[in-house]
């Protein structure tokens, strides 16, 4: 029987796995982690919104009556592409022998080459990451409450977050309802409302995907509720003084960085050139150029239309995962492969409690119409029945109460020193499974 | 106005405070971590039941209304009790001066002298004891999957409960559900419901606390799920091959401790004498010897009595809690203190799915009713409304689905090494927040 590998449990490797179900092949994942990762939401647990749980989901679960798949734990070390061989270095040596190989890798945070600032801008594309930035958040107010020096509680009380894409935004909107409602009323000597909250874009404008008209309009969202966007503006550096804008310093202990990202570094390893994003250019069916049983979908692919690159959104890794193993099978019964074509269904990037934008072929939505549409999608696509019901009880709890559950400060030390240089530095971006999207979710 | 500070966060610290909301009097709680933790629940953590965040509240948000309580996350160096000071060492050194003193700081694991042991053996008194129980247990079975020497694949299938107290039992019990039901049909080499769980106990019964009758109950049902109880087996030692009973080796690669606690080391500083489980000798009305302003309740008191010293669990902490607030209003209204007398209510441990036994004075349950008054007493206690409701959902959802939702491996090393000796050793087990209950709760 043959064997379809996939590298990665992210949205794309999964779909490609669930879309061979009933074919005649066996099938094996190989991921890093135990879980595929519900990235679009990563930034409300790093907001203390939900718990890593509720957006995780073990593998094994997911596919656990699906009989032609297994599951491996593993960290791929190296490909051999004549020998049709996957080489997993931990925990034992191991080869996978393959007959098609399906590259779902995803991306990591890329800090454009700086990437001395990392241990100063957290990244958001991992679990570990998202706790991290809730670690800082929280630390930094109990920090403030402690010190005196108004200089100091003002830099302690200011947060910024670099790039206006998705992501940012979503973070930005959820850092200022987290100090001016979860919080308040719970310091005695400073008030978390007056926390500020900057969200710092090289470009013209935020969510530069969307029409002009919505991305002004989530501007007017974002700083109705009290966020400052700073548009236009370089950073030139992140260090332990803040922000540096050229010459201009934004003083701050807490920077998140949503700015941009790049394929996993598993792809430079494939032999075949990569772009500035670090990923590999693909055939029409996703197949590497000259490897035709070797596909690489979702974020780790470079895919040309004629609309230019495709982006690097979760539809974009589903539909390539589904096209994929649809061509495998299609090959099987002696078709024609069928070539890709991208179906956008429009995208979404929520602000806040009924705030939101969203923007399809045909329409623009924004307030709390577009909310209430990004709330469906985000419910629809997360995996495993219980978390969806249980982030449905979370949001309904914290939209009554104007609550966040999951205040904890774990991991790193407990207690903030005045980490000039964190003791527990942010893990390198390198995730074997960083899942396709870019904290944003589409209608399929 | 008069100053009372407490220290620990604990139920004997929160009960105190509470009680003390009325007073006229400033009341600041230091802690060493942001959150209370409801330790009776944290092995549903380490068995992936429950997230952390549910068995958690921020202190902060639990007396967001009293507006006279003051909340400090710092880590207590020493008191000086003569001048009435009690010095933070970090993250600012920082000194509190109080009028009267509340230390509340709990039990953490101890090893009887041999903390070698404990890189093998993880404790379960914090939520990172907790979150390390869970991915060891989980990647135990992802290397059994992986590797193919049935020998080799026993020994990762083994688990090891050290401690047939409440703790232990409900670690062993939780952890049998875990393999035969949860991980059921995830994996494709190995069959997790054949897993070994052995709980050790040196005594020649389990829950000696409880009626021979009850224990004897337990035990029955405790193997009926399939648990291996060994009785009156002394634990030699504890190293990379598993834990050794004199001669005997059982062959495993995941230990948890259950056998043993002692009062936080911070006790010991008080000058007065300490017992052999680390705890310091008070008065009637909780106070230290020789300082009337200063008083010791919960897991760190010594607290003799007719029957002999009070058990350490979370009703007696909290009863002392609330007699120190009243002792100390009744002063400030001149009138003379009270003594403390415990109220017990009776205790309960559970064992699985609808398997618990209770004992109060006047009767025993046990199987369904006791399991049943078990859910009833921890949903009360549980700290936080949407906490509550957040945990009946889950139990809920778990009971009807066999499921766990919280399978994450996260923290440590994502995949397995053959960790001769861990990377992420267990931190030292001290902790300033421990609150006084040793895994059991009882009815108030």
């Amino acid at each position: 029987m043959q064997h379809v590998v996939i590298i990665g449990g992210g949205f794309g490797g999964l779909a490609a796995a669930k879309a061979l179900a009933r074919a005649p092949v066996r099938v094996t994942i190989i991921d890093r982690t135990n879980h595929h990762l519900f990235q679009p939401l990563l930034y409300q647990v790093a907001t203390a919104g939900l718990s890593p749980g509720q957006i995780a989901a073990p593998i094994r679960s997911v596919f656990k009556r699906q009989k032609n798949v297994e599951v491996v734990l593993g960290e791929v070390a190296a490909i051999d592409m004549d020998a049709k061989v996957v080489r997993i270095a931990e925990p034992v040596e191991k080869r996978v022998i393959f007959d098609r190989l399906i590259i779902a890798v995803g991306a990591c945070t890329s800090y454009f080459g700086h990437d001395d600032w990392a241990p100063y801008a957290t990244g958001l594309k991992s679990l570990d990451e998202a706790v991290e930035i809730r670690r800082r958040v929280l630390v930094a107010f109990e920090q403030a409450e402690r010190i005196e020096d108004p200089v100091e509680r003002a830099r302690l009380c200011t947060f910024v977050v670099i790039g206006g894409g998705p992501t940012g935004v979503e973070l930005a909107g959820a850092l200022i309802e987290l100090s001016r409602h979860a919080l308040r009323d719970e310091f005695r000597h400073i008030d978390p409302a007056d926390a500020t909250v900057i969200l710092v874009e090289g470009g013209p404008r935020i969510l530069s995907s969307f029409s002009e008209k919505l991305s002004a309009c989530a501007q007017r969202q974002l700083e109705d509720l009290g966020v400052q966007v700073q548009l236009g503006e370089q950073v030139s550096a992140v260090d332990a003084a803040g922000v540096h804008l050229g010459a201009r310093l934004i003083a701050t202990e807490t920077v998140m960085w949503a700015a941009g990202v790049r394929a996993n570094p598993l792809v430079a390893q494939l032999g075949a050139p990569i772009d500035r994003g670090g990923r590999v250019a693909v055939e029409t069916d996703c197949s590497l150029p000259g490897h035709p049983d070797v596909f690489v979908i979702g974020d780790a692919a470079a895919f040309k239309t004629d609309d230019g690159l495709l982006p690097g959104v979760s539809p974009v890794a589903m539909q390539q995962g589904r096209l994929v193993a649809a061509n495998i099978m299609r090959e099987m019964r002696g078709k024609p492969r069928a070539p890709f074509q991208y179906r956008d269904k429009g995208s979404m990037a929520t602000i806040g409690r009924r705030r939101a934008i969203a923007q399809t072929r045909r329409m623009s939505l924004s307030g709390l119409p577009a909310w209430l549409a990004w709330l469906a999608v985000h419910l629809v696509y997360l995996v495993g029945h219980r978390n969806r019901l249980s982030v449905l009880f979370d949001w309904f709890w914290s939209f009554v109460t104007f609550n966040r559950g999951v205040r904890l400060i774990t991991g790193g030390r407990m207690i903030a020193g005045a980490p000039a240089v964190p003791e527990l530095p942010v893990q390198p971006a390198l995730e074997a499974n960083a899942s396709p999207v870019e904290s944003r979710a589409s209608a399929r």
